[in-house]
């Protein structure tokens, strides 16, 4: 039975994929993270339906320790492996709003945005990835090269660089571009040994959630998704993963994403 | 007469760029900053040769008020525009030593590398682009679209994400993934208007540097460049840009590397 781990758990996409996981038969356990999960009403909702299931666990993913230090209880609670890891956390600016121009670029918010959005993801990956090195590949569509567990690292189409027409939102763009890159290395390292740990970037679409909420004027309904909505297409796309989908970047809708 | 600003003037591709562009008869003015740039032996001996030519200031890019400080004073000592700027600061790793492994992420090494090679060359094109966008243009190749001043931003091709096929080096492959996007935004912002700044990011090729030096072993002869080699193929790359080159980068030789 399948064991995922969700990191930023407590709203938008990573809310919607803790309950969508928690409640799958084929999955034993998930274990659900983000600064203050376990006082988080909707987490604590879900897990009382499903106690023996849902895991909640505080952790800053900005600070190193923290990371460190929860790592022997996932490894317990996940029974030593990890099918599945959801790197979910992030920010498009500590003020709430994207820098429309230059003017609005600081330094405090690069970094910021930085240590949630790049360095948080990949520190998670760091920490827990030997757990995803145990999987047997639970996830995923096994083809004739075996993989073991999935890492996603969720990204945004304003993270290519190509595909950049309007420019702005500086300090949100270049946390995702730089978690693209993470992304490639991480499918380089974690692919080169026997057990083979599948590792992609995700753009979910353009999600109702507090991230861009204020930004949702232009968009066009049909092209709004919920929650729910999203997650439903990201969960299939990573039903079907397999091992030659490793260090790509792809959209809700299948397509692979350009850097 | 043409008036540059070199960030991270004190080693490296820096020191030879200051060297290069201080002894050009079409350069009245070359300012070169770094943490240490006035008291810098090499910076001082061209200083000596050029009294009214090089200036050197100190600054710290990882901190925006020092950046901000010295905005009067380059303004003043520019004559209040500027042709072109470099922005050559770089780490590998506030350890000196690429991560081979995930083992050697940590959280200081990717916050430090991010705030040198990403942070302070973003702040350094917020706070003197209104200078670049004062410029008629004296460095580059005018097209029919005009352009003002020029933007470099030093990167390397293992930025790219598409060509990246053996990992490692994370802290700064990100950071330098992360400063393409910040080229590219750069770009579109500065390129708006009536006046057109050409904003590129550049790769010097391997460079016999103190930031690479530990990994020369297995470079040919022929492919590694001295930084006077290096910047003789830059400079005549800079020479001829034109507003049709804005965003994208550009090799030594004049290949355009993909993101």
């Amino acid at each position: 039975m399948a064991v995922a781990l969700i990191q930023g758990a407590s709203k938008g996409l990573g809310l919607q994929f803790s309950k969508v996981l928690t409640a799958r038969a084929d999955v034993a356990k998930v274990i659900a993270t983000s600064r203050g999960a376990e006082n988080e009403a909707v987490l604590l909702d879900i897990q009382k339906q499903f106690p023996n299931k849902l895991v909640l666990i505080n952790v800053d993913i900005t600070k190193e320790d923290n990371i460190k230090r929860i790592v022997p209880l996932i490894t317990e609670k996940s029974g030593g492996k990890l099918d599945l890891i959801l790197n979910c956390s992030a920010i498009l600016h500590p003020l709430g709003k994207g820098e429309t121009s230059l003017r609005d670029v600081s330094f405090e918010g690069l970094r910021s945005t930085f240590e949630t959005n790049t360095i948080g993801p990949l520190l998670t990956a760091k920490y827990f990835s030997p757990l995803l090195l145990k999987s047997s590949g639970l996830f995923g569509n096994q083809s004739e090269k075996k993989h073991s567990g999935i890492l996603v690292n969720m990204t945004a189409k304003v993270s290519s660089i190509s595909d950049n027409q309007i420019g702005g939102w500086y300090s949100y763009r270049l946390s995702k571009t730089a978690l693209n890159m993470a992304t490639k290395n991480l499918s380089i390292e974690l692919g080169r040994g026997k057990s083979k740990v599948i590792c992609v970037a995700m753009h979910p679409g353009t999600v109702d959630t507090d991230l861009s909420r204020p930004y949702h004027k232009g968009v066009p309904a049909d092209k709004l998704f919920s929650t729910e909505k999203s997650v439903n297409f990201l969960m299939t796309i990573i039903d079907n993963l397999s091992v030659e989908d490793t260090g790509k970047c792809i959209g809700w809708d299948g397509n692979i994403i350009p850097y």
